[in-house]
């Protein structure tokens, strides 16, 4: 089943004069932007153009054919390699005049590759070492179609294109180390071993020997001469033959052809001016104007499209002939199962009749053990906190070395690495990736959660030990500014569920995101049973809603999240039955949502009353809720090391600590007793709402 | 000068003795606690016996002494093992009484070693592969100092037990990287090579052959069975022979000698159980109580010290006889001399009087050449940005492999690992570090940020290219999120300046802290100066400050940080000019000053009138100054790939849309004309404030 062995793709024009086009339309498009990285696209046109010209398989009229080989462009600042390819292959979006309109407003040329924006491009890269580390995500989740489906409907390589920052970046071991314990054979990465980076030569920064490092993380490792095309064509067939996944380092010069400039740093991250090009067109022998190419030489790349063309259609008739042709087109198509909320809704039921007193975290296993019974669809895993973060459930058995027909993945340590091969996961199409950690942590995924949001993937992190209330680990451990980022990050619905009720509803809205990935803070400690009312309403969908209302006008109102919901239910009952004081309690499991509402539905909820606002977390974002003259509960430093309750008795995140506040709030006039009878606070209270009810 | 050969230290009680005794105060902690890590201590008391017994120079009675031994527990899970260690030799801080109050509040004794909150802790651990990266830039800091100053004044070894989940993290690859390549000869890693992560044996994640991946990036590796004490002895000679930095694999058992769970994943994170701990009270044959060390085995322990203080003494000694001892003493007190604040002070006078128009990373390098003549104690670098984020002056040479005497660092592509070595060069002291990336890429070094902040080191982020306004690397590149996440980070100062003056003024502040990190975020488009009053006084340590007054009352008040003062200027003289609207502006180069102020010079900073904020970033966190009429102008969602210009105008952050939301915000009564005289806005005008000027 080599489609490349049963056709002489060998062209008319030579892979010298194809690689050629690339470099030209890469110094054009970077000099008329004057912006953009020539030297690689020129350094590497060789290697990559005996890549797609010889092997890979894609089909330019059908860009999602879910069994087309990914190439990931690691080093993604080396766009116009993309680009250009896109181009003379035949992609209908990539026309010459995008090229011509490189890094412009609105074009589909941008300055890095960017998933979502010009079809073709496999994943977002630019931030370095994202797209080796998505790659082994990718190469998995083929692992896994084809565990499921078998080779003729499953059988793709994963190939990327990376430079020194990737491999210098941490995420490039972490990537390394998984793929190559789990023994990702179709994973094949060029490294444009060109010795230099953007400060210069890489004896400035680095002697490390990636060839041993590789083959110490059990890869296959070759080195080449990146400009020999039959070397690297030698390399590719031995790279696509080997049990493991496979290094090539292709020894490169940047900036390749350049007339003077050749192997220089300068190269890597400017135009080259105008006489550089006029001099290296000359020096080459390529006569054309800027953004032409010589129809015998787009034809040549042409033949890429063909050879992919029928590799697609071979593979339709194979998916025509199979008897798991529905079951194939559900899962990549990535279709839930509507039983999966009617199961979820029942959940909520039942657990609302028993009051069911768990933290969080276990009601996200408790709703997992749902969801996995109802789907196939969901891919669970843990960065070494299985225990902790509950991500397995009965039916996840784990991934191992060469065995793939389970659903479960032991990242290791590799937080990371984990988020990066989720985004791998999602973009490949089959599977919808969740995975654990602690909140803290979330730190170490940023740069691949941000990605997470960039491309809209349905991604789920569930970050356990949300908050002080970890306890004991002391202040490393315990989160205070992570809500705040998340939530500052554009794209990314932040939950935090405050009992049973409401982390299975946050389950059952982030998996019915199709662009946007979800974080589950969940709680390490037990948390009761809140919602009171019955009803199978999706209430967490609303971002924010009264979980109690007051008797009568509001005198408060109390807004909280996750864990704290419970302390301030708790205020309020003392605050009305101690000092006749009615507070209302907001429960906010999702600002997302909630400023999705429209204006009136958000007066309703936050109310007219003053407010207090409690998490146990960072002021920042909280102001936007609780207004001038609100009051905010929750930590204004790090954390520490004790039992949760004494934390939160150290820190104030108590009831004693509300009511304090709210009578020090409700003493505005003064007439105001703090036995409590209404005084002039009732003056504001909320009149806008048909939830009251009479005093 | 190998004080561990003059003296026989091996003492009368075993060092098997020595290595239970560690065995059962973790054990017995860890169950008093009910919570904490027996496991990691058990395995390694062995290894780490040997390291101290024989070799390991520290002084208990003085814990600061510059030339000790620095011992980092990466492994900070492990934090009974450093804890023991620090009863056992005489620590006056670590009594048994807080060995027994193991993890509770306000005991010396956190869950993991915190910096600072208790003497003798080098470096905060906990998150994994931190300390093996921080003790990088201690052992950077050593070879300077040893360069500066001789092998006489500084000549210690950096020491690091680190476990499974330290090498499996990305930073750790960082680490080893720019170790093996700077070629950190004092730097000895003891790995704790249990076979044992949290999900259980670490075949379910990892196949990495770790000596071979440290040879690969230029270490010595050797490997021993950690519970041979000759062995572990023998390995240590060796490394602390080489010329490379070593890694010493110790074949352990977690949990060794614990009765029945020895070797298993349960020992990791939890209590044994009264049981379990009575029957290895047996088999090893340890008749003593909880929290009681037998005095012949103290009294071992303490011959540790003995030795310490011995080398300390002789020490003190040879710095007395030293010409250089004035110049060590500033050095090593990082006293910075006052002449940087005057020179920078005449800088701002200088630049005011010429209008210096420059993007505020340039006037950033032009105050850092101010500063690096100023003083030798900054430490400049980059990860791999240096030409944009201009962090290198005339006065920085660079470090390279063997030769310290420079003082800047080609940190390569590792911002993860450049922000731990910073850490860890401000902890072993000598020197202030600063370090450059873009502002994006804070995403990759948040790990090690967050424990800047944590331990409040003075270290000093320099953070380019800090908003849409890098233009054409598109919206992988811009951040959004980033500033909202830095202030949301307790014990970071957050400087966006808006020009060369205020960049100058965040850099006199930031140096001036000796406990709170700093970032400064810069832009990478020229920037106009806009202070136009005189006077020496630095405004930005106000956190923020009215720019330009209101010519009478103010109608209203445009808040913005960095490139996007310029921009509300330009919008406060079109208000003015086109509609008679009177428009306060205010600089708030740092929000964590300005929350510092008292309450009525932020009310008359922030005025009575309706404001509008406007940062080229996400919303997060302003509502706390625009208040819940204000208006935030900036970005709801990720940028786009487009000259800088193109993406100002697209993402309506311009004068033009500033002016139509101020005639919005002052449309309020129907008989106010567009047309501009003052209308029923004014009557919320500022009436608090004596910087008003008449109209």
């Amino acid at each position: 089943m080599n489609v490349s062995q049963q056709i002489d793709t060998r062209p008319a024009a030579s892979e010298q004069n194809m690689a050629d086009a690339i470099r030209f339309l890469a110094m054009d498009a970077v000099q008329k932007a004057n912006s953009g990285h020539p030297g690689m696209p020129m350094g590497m046109a060789d290697a990559v153009t005996v890549l797609f010209n010889r092997f890979i398989k894609i089909d330019p009229s059908l860009p999602d054919w879910p069994d087309r080989d990914r190439f990931v462009l690691s080093a993604g600042h080396g766009s116009m390699l993309l680009y250009s390819i896109h181009h003379l292959i035949g992609f209908a979006y990539m026309p010459m005049v995008e090229l011509s309109a490189f890094r412009q407003l609105g074009s589909k040329t941008a300055g890095h590759p960017e998933y979502g924006h010009a079809l073709g491009v496999e994943t977002t890269t630019g931030p370095l070492g994202q797209g080796i580390a998505t790659a082994v995500g990718m190469a998995i989740a083929e692992q896994m179609m084809a565990a499921r489906f078998g080779s003729s409907l499953c059988n793709h390589f994963t190939y990327v294109v990376a430079g020194d920052g990737c491999l210098q970046e941490g995420i490039s071991h972490e990537a390394i180390d998984l793929a190559g314990h789990l023994k990702l054979r179709k994973l094949v990465v060029l490294w444009d071993d060109n010795q230099i980076s953007i400060d210069g030569s890489t004896e400035l920064s680095t002697s490390m020997d990636q060839l041993a490092r590789f083959r110490a993380a059990g890869w296959d490792a070759q080195a080449v001469d990146g400009h020999d095309p039959e070397a690297v064509a030698k390399a590719l067939e031995r790279a696509r033959r080997t049990r493991k996944p496979s290094l090539i380092a292709c020894r490169t010069r940047i900036g390749k052809g350049a007339a003077s400039m050749e192997g220089s740093h300068k190269t890597h991250g400017a135009a080259l001016g105008d006489r550089e090009i006029a001099a290296t067109r000359e020096k080459l022998g390529w006569p054309h104007p800027p953004f032409f190419v010589p129809p015998e030489i787009k034809s040549a790349w042409e033949r890429v499209a063909v050879r992919g063309r029928m590799a697609r259609e071979a593979w339709e008739i194979r998916l025509d002939a199979s008897r798991s042709k529905k079951r194939y087109e559900q899962t990549a198509g990535r279709q839930l199962d509507g039983e999966v909320t009617h199961l979820l809704t029942k959940f909520r039921a039942a657990h609302r009749k028993r009051a069911t007193k768990v933290a969080t975290r276990q009601a996200s296993q408790m709703a997992l053990e749902v969801i996995n019974g109802a789907t196939a669809l969901t891919v669970g895993g843990s960065a070494d906190l299985t225990g902790s973060n509950l991500t397995m459930t009965s039916q996840t058995q784990h991934i191992s070395p060469g065995n793939f027909k389970g659903r479960y993945l032991h990242y290791g340590i590799r937080e990371h690495g984990m988020a990066a091969a989720m985004n791998g996961i999602a973009l490949h199409g089959g599977f919808i990736p969740y995975g654990g950690t602690f909140l803290v942590f979330s730190d170490y995924a940023r740069g691949a959660m941000r990605l997470s949001a960039v491309m809209g993937l349905p991604v789920i992190y569930v970050l356990t030990h949300d908050s002080i209330g970890l306890g004991e680990d002391g202040p490393t451990h315990q989160p205070i500014e992570h809500l705040a980022m998340l939530r500052a990050t554009p794209n990314l619905n932040v939950f935090r569920p405050a009992d049973i009720i409401e982390t299975a509803e946050c389950w059952e809205i982030a998996l019915g995101e199709k662009r946007t990935p979800s974080v589950l803070a969940l709680s390490r400690q037990a948390l009761p049973m809140l919602r009171q009312t019955d009803g199978d309403e999706n209430l967490s969908a609303l971002g924010a809603y009264v979980l109690k209302e007051a008797r009568g006008p509001r005198d408060i109102t109390l807004l909280a999240t996750g864990s704290e919901v419970e302390i301030a239910i708790a205020a309020a009952q003392r605050l009305q039955a101690e000092n006749g004081i009615e507070a209302a309690v907001v429960s906010m499991p999702c600002w997302e949502k909630f400023e999705a509402q429209d204006a009136p539905y958000q007066k309703q909820v936050l109310g007219d009353a003053p407010r207090i606002a409690i998490e146990a977390a960072g002021r920042l974002g909280w102001d936007r809720w609780m207004g001038p003259d609100g009051i905010f509960v929750g930590m204004i430093g790090f954390g520490a090391s004790a039992p949760a309750g004494d934390l939160y008795r150290h820190f104030g995140i108590t009831a004693d600590h509300i009511v304090a506040e709210a009578l020090k709030l409700s003493a505005g006039g003064p007439g105001r007793s703090r036995s409590g009878a209404p005084g002039p606070i009732r003056s504001r209270a909320n009149t806008s709402s048909d939830h009251l009810k009479e005093a």
